[in-house]
């Protein structure tokens, strides 16, 4: 049965970015810090056209992720890596390159209407205007019997939880404090969702914690 | 060697209480969520006054937290139950009731100057003025070659973790949102605290995540 997921990496005190996001640090302020874990990890480094890297929990947490990963639901600015204009923008889709490290089809969430990308690898973006709940039902068409995974930014992530699209939420729990930028959680009304915790596991510098959302 | 510890639980949206609180619910609305991994434990009830409960991986991790506590901080709210007026409320120390389920001295973060309260079983309660570090130190003093464990609430743990007086902080996420309330990091300068990850410890119902911090 395909799932809905969501997999995201957020600072113990509840940010996936870091304050004062540029072009340049799209992630703000000490961001790249939420996702040390992740670079050195074989897992990560193959489908970034890397070689070598690390095999453990953290990899097989990883891979375990991927595995049966269908389609991708990401909103604009994950897309675009944090340019404003990325309409016309040459850099548009340079902030994943031309072979982007997907290899299925994205469900880009935008305001503004754009022809379809198809890039090297599989990897085909597709700009969705009306809405998370058409985005995640197109992913899910695309990916047929494979899951949908919620890329992220933080506001895909809680109009999908707000709207009740998720079957599971893995949160990766880096051990920093960043003190301000984007939070993972917000705005999300006091009983909304439920939660279950399905499992708990240590990684060498990250603690991954999945769980499974029920309507409050 | 003595620790300063601060022992907290988190929801998962980073909330240590929910929005609304009032004295009747001193943790506000949906707040009892995240301490329900921890009323049915025997560690927990004993201390309480209550018998039974069950032994378990949670109980372990409470055990030990408390298996070498010398000595308590806490802030005003925490020691008065959210009762604004407790200098003079004859409920003041209602909150914990005549037998404290400390049996340590208690140091009470206070803007007001009150005479010490000696309780059955060992738990003292003094009032100290002049800020975190000072209540630590007399925390220290008391302890001896014991811990010193930082109760909370949120004000306190901030106060201590910015002024670099953690040794370990211990942060036990709830598989709760409460969309709301009172945030556990709140006010942190980005860069001021740096954390290494010391344990995960996957809980029946809460993830138990160990930190030390270290100057950022």
């Amino acid at each position: 049965m395909a799932k809905v997921k969501l997999d995201i990496t957020m600072s113990l005190d509840g940010f996936v970015a870091g304050p004062d996001r540029t072009i340049e640090q799209p992630l703000g302020e000490r961001g790249d810090l939420l996702h040390e874990w992740v670079y050195g990890l074989a897992s990560w480094r193959a489908p970034h056209g890397l070689e070598g890297g690390e095999t453990n929990v953290d990899s097989e947490v990883l891979d375990e992720s991927m595995a049966n990963n269908g389609a991708v639901v990401m909103g604009r600015r994950m897309f675009s890596g944090g340019h404003g204009a990325w309409e016309v923008d040459p850099r548009a889709h340079g902030w994943w390159g031309d072979d982007p490290p997907f290899g299925v089809p994205v469900f880009v969430l935008t305001h503004h209407a754009r022809q379809p990308l198809a890039m090297k690898g599989g990897t085909t973006f597709t700009f969705v205007t009306d809405g998370v709940e058409a985005a995640v039902e197109q992913a899910r068409a695309a990916a047929g019997d494979r899951d949908v995974n919620i890329g992220g930014g933080a506001s895909v992530a809680q109009q999908a939880l707000a709207a009740g699209l998720l079957d599971e939420l893995q949160v990766h729990v880096a051990p920093v404090l960043l003190g301000g930028g984007v939070r993972l959680f917000e705005g999300l009304d006091a009983g909304q969702v439920a939660l279950e915790q399905a499992r708990v596991v240590e990684g060498q510098n990250v603690a991954h914690l999945t769980y499974r959302p029920a309507a409050g």
